[in-house]
């Protein structure tokens, strides 16, 4: 059984009543709420716990990591986002959500700003899939709409996606590449647009059906990490 | 359960008693063999059975189809190879292995002339696992040795692959991309360069778990194919 | 020189007197026109001439192909599509304008169908670049905006682009990518969205900017066409 | 005219007298110069001049950064790796050679280890193009053979790259992703694997050729970087 962990910094539910009513588990509480009842296995972990909830023995314990942050990327400790970096690099898969896009581990595995455009103007998005054949769009129609949700627009400062899944189209005239899949090391990484604090996203069913398939897309492969380093000729090198 | 339909021209079989030896129930039956074992629904179908055993009714009963030809792949009727074209466009996988890559399907789904450079001399080949974070690798090590292949080597004449996750290493100097995915439609390929016929090279437990990976790896997803044609606006447009 | 040869079926500009109104030397003559003043070595070619106007000669004299059909894909004869095809592969760039993603050399290039939603009611098209590092966005801003055009949305039935340079937000709520770049054998390719019959589209200076970007980017490299077939090894192969 | 900067850490050069005979005057010395013999405008930079000879006012007159470090990559500051990471996000030109695969500035860039493995034993290396379509391999045969040079071997734990161009063949029985483009942000990246210190490979015509190819390749757009952060709409949001 897939043993997912979903990150939440967890502190818009704490300040602001609207975020509170929406969500009073958490995002984390409702994203690991519908995992569960997928039958998944499946914790959380936010940025108040120790080690922000994510020690070497949670890391070692999970296959893939859903993240959400907004207000205090800055406040994860490096540190922590160094191991969350190997993990990836040594198989656990990631699913960075919404505006994890400005998160510490996500700009360290894309290697770019992942700066974009944005605007909170109750914008309405409709999520078009663009890869059908792709495995996290399994059981959805032609698009995902959003009644309201926060814009998100190009350019999106990002390497070119190994496999481009969704395309958003808001109201205000933008357009995003808002499905996002990578592949670093030995793990696989979904980054997906929606899902501001203020809007019930993540209660729309194929919101939670795109979650779904992307935490089981993402679960690691079963085998040791390749060996790098000084290597001893395989066949007769000739003498010269 | 994963339907596969396994498809050869089953023509070396019955011409060359090497071939026989080898594989006595066909090239078609020791691929159905071992993926039989591994749990999943498999049927064969050969080139001299009517409509090449790939009616309208084994095609939409078939989730992903294998297929291995060589001598005869202008003895495959076109209008066979437009109802497979079309069932890939529709989601189902296909998985071609070696010399497959001049059957007339493949190069209908590439585009391409899909030529290359080959030799029959008994090279060894050492396939190297390129993306070790592929479904497709799990379970393997960092590369499979086979003693004794046919020499496939580049330029491939492919489009770049979607995702490239073996390359093979031949002991008479050349290199080749020997495990090539590609998403064309709603379906999902995989070329696989292994296995020419003088050798027993479907019996490699490596060639097998690769095999058994991929198909898993290809099978469709639950959806409709997406509309198209004529579409009425879904937002309103303003008069100018 | 950069030598382009404009290829158009010229069909819309002898029966529709508004497209004859936009463009009274045809949809080849404007696009010429322009590429001309930008120093380049252009002709042009069309569908009712001999051979289509793409006779042996003019094709191995033609660096980069554009390419403009809608009415009449199904005339254009199989056996001049192959020899497009064929001097793609050899090396020749092809840039396909709109309702080209129909004509036969794209869907044979593509091995798709390449079908995609169309809707003729005068959306507002906003092209936005998703790729600000491509040679084919020299010279442009974020987007390019278009008061009215044809409608074309997702999904589009393509293989994910090699490079996505163009994706264009529509009016009426599609998407579309509409810039997209392929590699060919020696070949490279640009598919480009706008330029509808009944919209003066080609006089539009991004646009011109963009087709005169991509027949730049599209120039042949000078080499020799890989060898295929047969190949004596480079090294040594043991006796086993 | 392409201004370039080759930037090397210049210290094998002072340490091993078969270096300094190969390279008197320094790997960036021999790369400078036939580039400077191609008509581009070439400078040098190397670590331990002030600020490892990329000032800021150096930096921005550079459109293409040549890269060569091994021995020192710790020692080059932060600082200035955060200022190339800008520039080459700002659209600058990245070439990577060798064992800069273990820079910070292109770790950073990849988001990866880059981890390899390697010898030192005098492995003959063949030089595979698996693209030839791609600029970088203009004017090239099928292969580049190096009698001699270090050995890297597969994984490189690098992402997918945008295009791969070349897979190498070493003798003792190893393959390589030897040249790989990279677009990030506005900026264009090539990394290219010969060129250990103690061989003359840098004298040798076809590397010179891919690296001033690359060069050319490289140079960055000319457009303003896009706009970021919060955007009004373009066009009316309705009331909901």
């Amino acid at each position: 059984m897939v043993k997912v962990t979903v990150w939440n910094e967890n502190r818009h539910e704490q300040k602001n009543p609207v975020v509170k009513e929406i969500y009073p588990q958490g995002i984390h509480g409702a994203i690991a709420g519908f995992l569960g009842d997928k039958g998944l296995d499946v914790k959380t972990a936010t940025l108040d716990e120790p080690e922000h909830g994510l020690s070497d023995e949670v890391l070692s314990n999970t296959d893939v990591l859903v993240w959400w942050g907004h207000l205090a990327h800055h406040e994860v400790a490096d540190e922590i986002v160094d191991k969350v970096h190997q993990r990836v690099l040594d198989g656990m898969g990631l699913i960075i959500l919404h505006s994890g896009h400005f998160s510490k581990i996500f700009k360290k595995l894309m290697g770019t700003s992942c700066d974009l455009k944005w605007r909170e103007a109750d914008d309405k998005e409709r999520i078009w899939v663009v890869d059908p054949s792709h495995p996290i769009v399994d059981g959805l129609g032609e698009t995902i709409e959003l009644e309201k949700e926060e814009m998100y627009g190009e350019h999106f400062d990002i390497p070119a996606p190994d496999q481009l899944v969704f395309v958003s189209w808001f109201e205000g005239g933008e357009v995003f590449r808002s499905g996002c899949t990578y592949q670093r090391g030995n793990g696989r990484i979904f980054y997906f647009r929606p899902g501001h604090e203020t809007y019930p996203t993540y209660y729309h069913p194929d919101i939670q059906k795109v979650i779904t398939n992307a935490v089981k897309w993402a679960q690691p492969v079963k085998r040791n990490r390749p060996v790098y380093g000084n290597a001893k000729p395989l066949e007769a090198i000739s003498v010269k």
